[in-house]
């Protein structure tokens, strides 16, 4: 590694940088190797909801998929984090007809949609959000499919200790080559376990995924096809994981976590990206991803333009003036250079 | 300065620190001297609402106070982010009436306000939040009063060049020992200009303020007294400023600004705090002001024992349950030391 490096995001006001967001960056190929990197790779945090292709790995290789007719579709959102819109909770609610159980059974707790049309019709009708509308409902409705085809009870399928989450993190531990007892357990926002590790094992498991994806393995090109043919169901309208799949037409795939994760695999360069914000902030993470790939030239100059309201949002008054930016600020130290 | 120092808020997430936010402080004396400090005491960066107090200076000294009546209360509110409740709309209300405008004169726009039952009831009445809901709302209606009281037309008060916003420009200026040449101006998220300058030079001007309002001084004892007899106006309910405030007792008078500032000024030490989570996370702020007072032994043990609940938030799933904190790390570098 040289050069000097800089990987953070800045938030101006006028001439001045008012506020500032560090950004710890790991990228890494199928092999192993740290080929760029900013601030600390070996940064630990959580996976957050950037694990969820992993997880919903096992709905392939374990026949819950074939079992049960799940489409693409259904994958995608298995392995997305829903704006909540009706066609988001309708294909939820379909998983779980599949698996023959209401959202009743689901654990995750309800928080208002992130899609506006959906939160505006909640609000006119008069009525709460749902489980249906958690974002992770997809992945709790995949976690039932996963159990019903195991044959294994989904009660208090929340638990670390039950059969369907030690399955997941066997999966998790296999792709970011870890062992089981090296990875922190803790609550999700939903309620289920999720995963502390180094950024740089984030990344591999990525690159892994990628390179097992362009090699034909059957459950990482299902789950890569299902996110990049679907790219609706894995975030939603003025996303960046749906933007940035849209354009970039199947050469990469991409999941946001929360508290400032993105995770990103490039199956044609069998590469890995894994960055965290480190303050956790979600106004940081699209400049910040946007930033290490145009660097790296993951994505092109005009896929950059496509993007630009994503790495360049707008700082904006109470009347709706425009008083500053949101920008990347990324140069990463890559290997050899 | 000596000694090794930390300055941080972190974010766990069961055993783990999931996220991080840097703080930066500075602790200085009415004679300008640097007391204590962490990470960059010199860190530029806007003073956002932590200014209000400054602002609201003229006020007093230019007659404005007594010409048209105005009360401590409303005083406060000059000097406050308030939550716009029925109450603080209110008293916003008042002060216009006696400028003799009405809440249309008002650039700040709209926005949902931070009180829970005041945003409930706006919903349930299917009303949009209206100017008066800004949490600027009464220092907008002070400049109102302080244009009447110097025959000043109001109209363009939001503009930098407008003798409003030059007169409050020259306070500023005369607190902070800076010349006006060498204070940065943006627009501030209500539309007025807001002001970036050094953190040490935030807090000279709390140092200066308490100093002179401790001699008995009649503009920054008016202001220190309707900010610490009202701390309901200069905040809300559940706000740190006014929990901070009531539990003080009257040792202190606290600030926040938007972008993770804070400031507070303490008459009996002749001190003044300045500090910034570098992110601009809010929900830092309270975590960092009240670890640097207690650091300081500025509030004793008992007080930050009452305010726990704002040193140590809880972090919870959708579900509720709670799943991590976030909590201070805070070590700063004393002078002598």
């Amino acid at each position: 590694m040289s050069g000097t490096s800089e990987c953070a995001v800045e938030v101006t006001r006028g001439a001045v940088v008012e506020s500032r967001h560090h950004v710890h960056a790991a990228v890494v190929d199928a092999g192993g190797r740290l080929r760029a990197c900013g601030g600390d790779p070996d940064l630990v945090t959580f996976f957050r909801s950037s694990a969820k292709p992993l997880q919903a790995l096992p709905l392939v290789d374990d026949g819950a998929v074939e079992r049960y007719g799940l489409t693409l579709r259904e994958l995608a959102l298995c392995c997305g984090s829903h704006s909540g819109s009706a066609a988001h909770t309708a294909v939820a609610e379909r998983i779980l007809e599949k698996a023959g159980v209401t959202a009743a059974a689901l654990v995750c707790g309800p928080h208002p949609p992130y899609d506006d049309d959906a939160r505006r019709a909640l609000q006119e009708a008069g009525l709460e959000p749902g489980r249906l509308h958690n974002n992770c409902s997809g992945k709790h409705a995949g976690m039932m499919v996963l159990a019903r085809a195991r044959g294994w009870e989904p009660e208090g399928y929340e638990r670390p200790d039950h059969p369907v989450q030690r399955r997941i993190l066997a999966e998790v531990a296999r792709w970011t080559r870890l062992p089981v007892e090296a990875i922190g357990i803790a609550t999700d926002g939903c309620g289920v376990p999720c995963f502390a590790l180094p950024l740089r094992q984030m990344a591999l498991s990525f690159a892994a995924l990628a390179a097992a994806a362009r090699a034909g393995e059957r459950g990482p090109t299902m789950v890569f096809e299902a996110m990049t043919a679907h790219p609706g169901m894995v975030a939603g309208n003025g996303r960046v994981c749906t933007a940035l799949m849209r354009q970039a037409r199947g050469r990469l795939f991409a999941k946001v976590g929360a508290e400032g994760v993105y995770c990103v695999g490039v199956p044609g360069a069998e590469l890995g990206i894994a960055l965290k914000v480190e303050d956790g902030a979600a106004r940081a993470v699209a400049p910040a991803i946007l930033g290490v790939l145009r660097e790296l030239d993951l994505i092109s100059e005009d896929d950059y333009g496509a993007l630009h309201s994503f790495a360049y949002a707008e700082v904006l008054d109470t009347r709706g003036g425009v008083v500053g930016q949101v920008r990347p600020a990324i140069r990463l130290q890559v290997a050899g250079a």
